[in-house]
């Protein structure tokens, strides 16, 4: 399993319930998962430049302890599985050994910008492969 | 069913991909839930001022159809269950009559800003009773 | 002077001192000026479809009152001068007839992606050149 | 100056114009401020514990270079001015060793919620005074 470097809450991720807004979370999983292909080797800038994307298709996110302003929190990534055009990744945010946000995404394999659907590259499948606990 | 008037995509809402950011459906959504209880009569800064909110403890999110810059977009709300300190919502985005995006939202009552789960207020509890299909 | 229709202030756009986060301003003040092209006839996505875009290049903001949850505000944009490449705009934002907050903006035009200064558009200067009240 | 060590841009930073949206700059300036505090030994967290707020009243913000996904950037911070109810640094953000955005703003001590001015807080001015160039 992947874990990102800390990141820190600033007050611009907070709301007037004085705790991290929840679509934030979004982005903080949205960080850790670039970070993972960049530990990988295989950056997603890279495949950008190729006009390849990945987009979420289905998302799921369990708040279970809310973050605030000044806390420091990691980002993992763990494959969950994967298919010819999409895969699925297991992703939690964790602060002071505490797991704050559980969250399951899928992801798909488009051409950007007009995001149609292809087949994953060889790259990625192989880390995939490598990494997956379950092949569907 | 309750559906919001228009919204706009402003600029700030895209990202590289020339689409809509995954994380701001979660902000419409929210404007969705709020314009939702304000159409019910019980408008969510009353509850606040007591001390009261409504949390997203469980999310899921199908991405269907990306929104661009300028789209104009309405939310729609719709009651799933409920319990004794929380309540499950339905909730879509829709564009040019076409269903882009589709969410389940659970949020759990607490007191702010210390988060104590309590149980729905009275006034809420009545109209989930009248809007709602399913009662659990 | 242009007045857009009344905005909401949603709870994502507060922070945790209870009042609209100062970075979310310049998202209204955006909106402010989309809504302008689109009144004066000429709505921006014309001009990014032809690879043309209008990016900030200085931009001063007073903040005189803070927003909060729920206000209902509206931006304002009013002509200040125009040169060749640029044109620098007055807005405020506007809540129950308070300005909140005063800000003057300066836009240069340039082609997108590579973001190479160009002389304004025809269209766009001849608006210009009957709203402003300063000529440089 | 201080400088803060590198951050990274991602995806839900930029817009449809493949660069960083020019709001979320004023949220990295931010990041800046609160570290700039921690650095100084008066962490931004302490002062509001004790309702103590500094919120911006003006900002002069100035684009010079784009930021696009994926660049790693710093946020310097330094004393500008200080009054007895506010105090105005100058900033710059850094990347690649070119200065891609400078700004002034200038930040008001208030107390929270209700954001009355108050004068600013002695441990600040001291820090104020042995680190600014001017006095007002």
């Amino acid at each position: 399993m992947f874990k990102t470097d800390p990141y820190r809450v600033y007050m611009y991720d907070t709301d007037a319930a004085g705790v991290v807004h929840h679509s934030q979370y979004i982005r903080y999983l949205e960080a850790g998962r670039i970070e993972y292909l960049r530990w990988l080797g295989i950056p997603y800038l890279t495949f950008q430049e190729q006009g390849i994307g990945f987009v979420p298709t289905t998302l799921t996110i369990q708040y279970r302890k809310p973050l605030r302003q000044d806390d420091a929190y990691c980002v993992t990534v763990a494959v969950e599985s994967y298919k010819r055009a999409s895969f699925t990744l297991r992703q939690t945010i964790v602060c002071n050994d505490v797991c704050c946000v559980m969250a399951t995404v899928t992801l798909a394999c488009v051409t950007e910008p007009d995001f149609t659907p292809i087949r994953l590259p060889e790259r990625l499948l192989q880390v995939l492969a490598t990494s997956s606990k379950t092949v569907i």
